[in-house]
């Protein structure tokens, strides 16, 4: 039996496929897209308000009656100085000034009240909670358990996933460098925890007992197939549902996934105040070098929405942050159902190529071991 | 029919595993055992001379009748400025102090004759040549080819797996970023160069028509396995053979590897000149800041050449360059023949997991389409 089951029985849903919660880009009808295809669709909480929280998740209640996820992040509360917002939009003036945008000024707030995101959640009991950039105590897993709410951590790192079994996790998310968008690296050195999927997901599966859903640089069946012969119990894809129209992107980051070449993105935190991987734009050109002057999550990435929205109206791709994965050039831009009913007939079209090999003469001479004996 | 076949069947090998060339490293006892029990071999040639590389060769064909690769950088030739040693040696010098090493001086040669190294590589026949570091020009590819020698070039990048296949290579090696040791980057920028394996393979696979062969972060038989379900023709290893009795590194390096982390590694140019993924040390850490004013592979690999080997007998890991790739946490110390048997056992048993897979319910449902499905 291969893994997945346990991803599968544990949410009660058809495939081993799980759509990344991408804050700021899905959507309640792509969410409800890939569950009712048979994935797991994940509703991206966290950058929204409670009542927000509620209103999206009634609507993708509206679009289907099967399980979904809801991603939060692990934030502190952020009080920044004055003169530390002052510096950062001196920074930011000459591209608001090149998009028309007036001066910046200090906002009221920077991000919205984490405590009462949490509630929300809790409040709606989606089936599955998973949460990135951060840790819950046990008190916390607990409290999503008790309203029979399962838990799934972000790990970029074997010590982050360790750290989220000691915790209660359910299941932990392998987030390889391959994966757009932010890192959810939270314990130990940035650079460090780049670790690729490849390498991640089965290091971390002989690691801890929960299962490990794999994640990074997953666009097609191919993928899939491999993230699950890693010892995955499913896959989960970003980057691939960000090109479908259900997705809430611009259509200049749209077509810069379309046209996406594998060595175009790198990790920055000029956008958002933390690590993330994004196609390299003029925006990540012109302040890479003042890097280390920006100031944390979420003070630049409220600082620089203003930007980002104004780009993706005026169809400017080099003032938007376009997260995007290694292997964006796969992308397909085709209706959410669609990619969907492709991803599962791929996945098991590689699987039964698979079986063929499984019995070619060189292998049956070599298969007469128990296949417990692929982990050490 | 899994791609497996186009390597198997062009190489006449039994199993699509190849060792990694690890200059410094592999020795003709592990070409042999690789080759011997039924994958590729490879035999590093690339810091040798020409005088080395014929005795090492016969030392291999003692050893075994199978084929094997020969391994090669394409460097131009090095005639630093007297400034730049003296600059270099400055910075190594409170290290070569540290290490009881007299100061260090100019050296005679840099790296052996590139053209002679090729010249004995063509006279011994391998049944590939392996390039790393740059590409052929279509005629030296002829040349090869006109003696019945096989080519594979190292790509990071889909544009330099272009870049080879334009050139007439019959092979592709797709480094991902995960690998250890030297980056092939040749064309482009380095960071951006730095994709990982699971996002590597399928973009190059889909782009060029030469059999593509995976390498970094691949372990054991679940990374084989994935690497022909990405559509790779081969796996390729280095770390996994690193801790083998037959590999030549120092303890020091051995004991490093067998207690390796995930999120240990890093990609730094300190050691040699050229980047390069290793077990952070004390080296790493002491050039790190003065990163930039290390002169170019391969000066500093031949002036920090001393200082390793010092540091290797002396047992002081933290001055040695501890290559690994990023899984090399699964380093497993066995003997190259019961590390390769495990392997192959391991790769058709997780193949042979996947072919039940590939008859559930689920699958069966959506298994009607064809298997060619999986390309775009």
């Amino acid at each position: 039996m291969f893994p997945e089951t346990r991803f599968t029985e544990l949410l009660t849903v058809k495939y081993p496929i799980l759509l990344a919660p991408m804050a700021g880009a899905s959507t309640a009808e792509l969410t409800a897209a890939v569950s009712h295809a048979g994935g797991l669709g994940a509703f991206a909480a966290a950058v929204l308000s409670p009542e927000a929280i509620h209103s999206g998740i009634a609507r993708v209640r509206e679009l289907t009656d099967k399980p979904f996820s809801v991603n939060l992040f692990i934030l502190a509360s952020t009080n920044p100085e004055p003169q530390q917002v002052a510096q950062a939009l001196e920074l930011l003036a000459p591209i608001r000034k090149e998009l028309g945008l007036p001066p910046g000024e200090p906002l009221a707030k920077y991000s919205e009240d984490n405590r009462a995101q949490f509630e929300a959640v809790i409040e709606e009991r989606p089936a599955l909670a998973s949460f990135t950039f951060g840790i819950l105590t046990k008190a916390q897993v607990e409290e999503f358990h008790s309203r029979g709410i399962l838990v799934m951590g972000t790990a970029t790192t074997v010590a982050e996933a360790r750290a989220w079994e000691a915790v209660g996790a359910d299941l932990i998310c392998a987030q390889g460098s391959d994966a757009g968008a932010h890192r959810g690296t939270f314990l130990g050195d940035f650079e460090e925890s780049l670790v690729g999927t490849m390498s991640l997901v089965p290091q971390m599966v002989d690691a801890v007992r929960v299962p490990v859903i794999a994640a990074g640089g997953i666009m097609d069946g191919r993928g899939i197939a491999a993230s699950l012969v890693l010892g995955a119990a499913g896959a989960q894809m970003g980057t691939a549902f960000l090109s479908c129209p259900e997705s809430g992107i611009p259509e200049a980051w749209r077509s810069a996934l379309m046209n996406a070449r594998d060595d175009q993105t790198r990790v920055s935190r000029i956008y958002s105040g933390r690590y993330a991987r994004g196609i390299v734009n003029e925006f990540m050109r012109k302040l890479t070098p003042v890097a280390g002057e920006i100031p944390p999550y979420p003070i630049q990435n409220a600082l620089t929405g203003p930007i980002r929205r104004a780009a993706g109206e005026a169809n400017r791709p080099e003032y938007l942050s376009l997260w995007a994965g290694q292997a964006a050039s796969m992308s397909r831009g085709l209706p959410a159902e669609e990619l969907f009913a492709a991803l599962v007939r791929e996945t098991w079209a590689v699987l039964r190529l698979a079986s063929g090999e499984a019995t070619t003469p060189g292998a049956t001479s070599a298969s007469t071991s128990d296949a417990s004996s692929t982990s050490r």
